[in-house]
């Protein structure tokens, strides 16, 4: 068992102020049910940040970046995964290898519908890759022969993106919460994710006074 | 100049436990704007607390209870207050007056639409006595021949207990941040203020994945 930690009032800590280093997404001030960044903006406007959703746009950014520069880094698998398929999926896959090979991921035929991952995307940390090929593979479904090899790329990136990211559950120390709030102040395109749903969100002195029917 | 506070990544905290005895409007995290107290509810949801309006219902239900007692108990003043009021105005003060030494306001006739406050009820701190004034007379002139004296009283009450109570602006510790919110949770209609606007709300699981277009 953790040891006991300290009550917040056996220890009353004054309030921070809000540095200007801080940015416009504020200093973070707590988790909410493991998922959700809470913080107080330098105008003292309650911001709250959606982890995954943010995490995700942060990770789809720096793979199209790597892209740009040429190639994703890919991090080879010190045992390859092996991967078991329907065997339509398997063969979509193979026949995608080597667009698949410039965002990182390495497969390769493995027989009976089976492939073997060489490597993954080295910014998506150790993503479970049967799950990942999976949601690659329904991306792919969606592709028409007209399909731009560049919508292509960045909706495989979309998909990469979500699986290397932080998911709503994982506990966030403050460290962590600032680290991710300054990134997304970096991060072009940082306020919606992937899929287009909102980052983050903001309640300013107008809005909350009109919650509490002050106005 | 105060001393430079350390930097919250300097000192990164753990996130604390939400305890049992916090009760349901949970563990205060920050204060915005100096106004709102941000809480996290034993289940993680997010609890915006107008402290204000908070602390206007719990000072009008202890004065309500010790008025049921007998008599609001009154602090008199060292000095007694000197205040001049439209003619008019004082007048309908002194005709009162009777009723305002239940609530602990004890004022005399000092001549020329001037009045003396001699005490003022304890519960409400070191008001301002002449704004105070101003507002009672206020609500005695909406007073018709018909008003029964409880509805008299009660209405007094609300308007003694806006000036007894901590506004916006005043910046809060913890440990005050936590005694008002344990405060509420003890107190009855402590859910809205003495205008009928809400003290606090809440937004949970459910509210916040609408937000962030999680469903």
């Amino acid at each position: 068992l953790p040891a006991p930690r300290p009550r917040p009032e056996a220890a009353p800590q004054e309030p921070l102020p809000v540095g200007q280093e801080d940015g416009p997404l504020g200093r973070p001030v707590a988790q909410l049910l493991e998922t959700y960044i809470l913080a107080e903006a330098p105008d003292g406007a309650l911001v709250l940040v959606d982890q995954h959703a943010a995490h995700e746009r942060l990770t789809h950014e720096q793979l199209k970046a790597q892209l740009l520069d040429g190639e994703v880094r890919a991090q080879p698998l010190l045992i390859p995964a092996v991967v078991e398929l329907p065997p339509a999926d398997a063969a979509r896959l193979l026949e995608a290898a080597p667009t698949l090979a410039r965002l990182g991921l390495e497969i390769e035929d493995f027989g009976a519908a089976t492939l073997l991952v060489r490597s993954l995307p080295a910014l998506l940390g150790n993503p479970d890759p049967a799950p990942l090929l999976r949601d690659l593979c329904a991306e792919l479904a969606e592709w028409e022969e007209s399909t731009a090899l560049e919508r292509r790329l960045d909706a495989a990136i979309a998909r990469l993106a979500c699986h290397g990211s932080i998911r709503a559950g994982r506990r966030l120390n403050p460290a962590e919460m600032s680290a991710l709030l300054r990134q997304m102040e970096a991060t072009p395109r940082a306020s919606t994710c992937s899929h287009g749903r909102p980052t983050w969100l903001r309640m300013g002195k107008a809005e909350l006074e009109k919650l509490f029917g002050r106005r």
